[in-house]
């Protein structure tokens, strides 16, 4: 099956990694891929342009289909091999409500790093700072609450996971303590290990194990 | 059911809108409800914050479980409630993949219009606006291209419609022209006499049923 997916994707991107997780954890290995340059503007090419028009990444074709949100693709791809690999919505009612309300607070935790990461004006940047605390003590709450060696929504790893693990990934990358934020880091070890995790570490970060320090002090 | 369910929203919200129309078409009429007052800054009340620590709307709590993101609840009552009222997923994986993909750029196409909407310094109104506009050109080109009387998905109403609609709703409601975007002017004829629709109309639009005219020139 996976020889009729293809994914054009970035490294480091953390919404194309979020696929990369559910192709992986979907036991889809083996579709056919292209590492883009971001930094290239090769996202913007006319080939890709041609059939994503918003020109982003990733960009995935399943035989004709075609998606370029990494949500609807990880909802798709639990969807249509709900029975293969590891599955990826729980059936309890408690559990999936956790999951699928933490997922889209995972748009919001991306937005405000995104947000501090690209301001640059003194007063944006301050304010900005000040917004990913808060969000980064949220989610810190959330995984105490829930107690240790927990997943997001819960005992098992679910489309959360998927979801919300690169934004986690991404933070730490950037330096954040885990001496501030014990439960984030927690989670960020038991995850990391994981094969699907493991296998889709973005490869730019293999060859520089740190990146810039921008998040040590918050 | 219905009576274990409660909804906090706020009039004219389409995140809000959304579950409504959800519920409506899953036949979950008889819901608690309680409308605040996004003016009166209600949704940021001791009551709400101790639920809900974002201090949103919509809040929707059904027995105990607590959500408050829009697409969460819709993908949430969906799952929960599959067999009962409309079939809010399609089986057909080509439906399905356009479906999923739409729902999410639906994300982006609210945040374009709520950022026009709310720009006030006259170089970021202009670049705002011109992002609003290839956004809505893009809708149209996705109508176009289904033909009349198609829904966003294809052939059935769809989640898609759910969370999509109320932005929708909201353009025409700031003025859009129907003459420079017919197949969106189309769809929203269509969709506004749907039975979820009318029921969930935002109160206060049947009250003055016209708005500003801040989108007549785009």
């Amino acid at each position: 099956m996976a020889k009729y997916m293809t994914l054009l994707w970035g490294s480091g991107s953390p919404p194309c990694w979020r696929v990369m997780i559910a192709l992986e954890e979907k036991n889809l290995q083996g579709y056919n891929q292209k590492l883009l340059s971001l930094e290239k503007l090769e996202h913007k090419s006319k080939e890709l342009l041609a059939i994503n028009p918003r020109g982003q990444l990733p960009t995935f074709k399943h035989g004709d289909n075609v998606l370029s949100e990494s949500y609807a693709v990880c909802f798709y791809l639990e969807s249509q091999f709900k029975s293969q690999g590891t599955k990826l919505i729980p059936d309890g009612p408690a559990e999936q409500a956790l999951m699928y309300q933490r997922m889209f607070e995972g748009l919001t935790f991306y937005e405000k790093l995104s947000k501090y990461y690209y301001s640059s004006e003194p007063q944006t940047l301050k304010r900005n700072k000040e917004a990913l605390v808060t969000e980064l003590r949220l989610w810190e709450g959330y995984l105490q609450k829930l107690g240790s060696g927990s997943y997001l929504a819960g005992p098992s790893f679910t489309l959360a996971d998927v979801v919300v693990f690169p934004t986690v990934g991404t933070v730490f990358r950037f330096g954040l303590s885990p001496e501030r934020y014990p439960k984030l880091g927690e989670y960020h070890n038991l995850l990391k290990e994981r094969p699907s995790i493991r296998a889709s570490w973005p490869p730019h970060w293999l060859e520089s194990p740190k990146g810039l320090d921008t998040l040590k002090d918050i």
